[in-house]
């Protein structure tokens, strides 16, 4: 005989769940940076994964940054069509602003292809030559990272803040402590190898329901 | 100092990384199904989580019998607009198929507001009406997976398989033992809390890689 079905308003869903979720975190003895909770638990929501408690680190002042840089409108660049999908589009255009994935986009498959890159290098290309100094939101490609360092050095781009949390076994760690290495430049990092598309909509969803409170 | 990126072509990057997975689920002691290995693994690639190796559960045949539903073309329907981000429709297509996602549609909102329950549950009641028996690919909304339930014992609807892995705090656990507990009806559940749209993608496209091979 299974557990029965709890009986709570569809609208009521998310509310109880944010309440499970902080009443595991005090029971596991997690003590969360102030000012970060909302996205911490917005990314166990996603996951289901307590781990985000522990690996997601927050460069000073990252989230009070971020929330002024979308007030401003700032746009979102991402690597995937799903981290595309899964951010609050209707939110962000409320500050006048929009999300990028030039992923799909034929001139990124040429620039690649000539400059011996992968697509989310030249994607990043692309969001610089575009002079998209925005909030970048990389759940798949440790190669956009790398390139973001790039382009950061070069001072051809100066990101608002970049969401680091590729997942993956190859380059991910590594390409996020270069992230993490970065000065001037606002992070939120999933530390090690965990993080994804998922997670990039979800962190961006959790600063824009953010300023609506 | 961090450790170095390590020189891997992009084209090698996920080669390398179902290396390193079956390395460790190996060093781990995990042992597989057998036939169920790619599905397995792409969950943890997507995901870096290895509690996949632990919560899958396939029913009899599943994977079998679900290869054989793309074979002919069976349609899937998925119940977030990232999971179809997600899913390789490219692919599908190869197949004669392709994706359906109704939770935007103006009918299912109406229909929701009408039959007092989720557009989830709406967006089920749709795919039934269109005849959709398909795969059901539900990586966000237990109400999805009960409504399956309630549409099956009616007779209303006959999917070739149903990917139960809603991600969540509340009734999630619940409705995937019910799909599990369904008689007849192909499925592979992520047994517990974890799941996601990203991981209803990758089950997806985990089938369409394996018809390749």
């Amino acid at each position: 005989m299974h557990e029965k079905l709890e009986q709570v308003r569809p609208a009521d869903i998310e509310k109880r769940s944010f309440e499970i979720i902080t009443e595991e975190l005090r029971q596991k003895g997690k003590v969360l940076t102030p000012g970060t909770e909302p996205i911490v638990k917005r990314c166990i929501h996603t996951s289901a994964d307590f781990d985000y408690a522990d690996n997601l680190v927050f460069s000073q002042g990252a989230v009070e940054k971020a929330l002024e840089a979308l007030r401003q409108g700032a746009p979102v660049v991402t690597d995937t069509q799903m981290g595309k999908a899964g951010i609050n589009k209707r939110k962000l255009a409320q500050y006048g602003s929009q999300v990028y994935c030039f992923m799909l986009d034929e001139d990124v498959a040429g620039m690649a292809a000539e400059r011996g890159c992968t697509r989310a290098c030249a994607s990043m290309d692309k969001a610089a030559e575009m002079g998209l100094n925005g909030i970048f939101a990389i759940g798949n490609a440790p190669t956009a990272l790398v390139r973001l360092c790039e382009l950061i050095e070069a001072g051809k781009l100066k990101p608002k803040l970049i969401i680091a949390v590729p997942v993956g076994f190859v380059n991910v760690v590594q390409a996020k402590e270069m992230i993490l290495d970065l000065k001037d430049v606002p992070c939120i990092v999933a530390r090690g190898r965990k993080g994804g598309s998922n997670i990039a909509a979800c962190i961006c969803n959790a600063l824009l329901y953010m300023m609506e409170e």
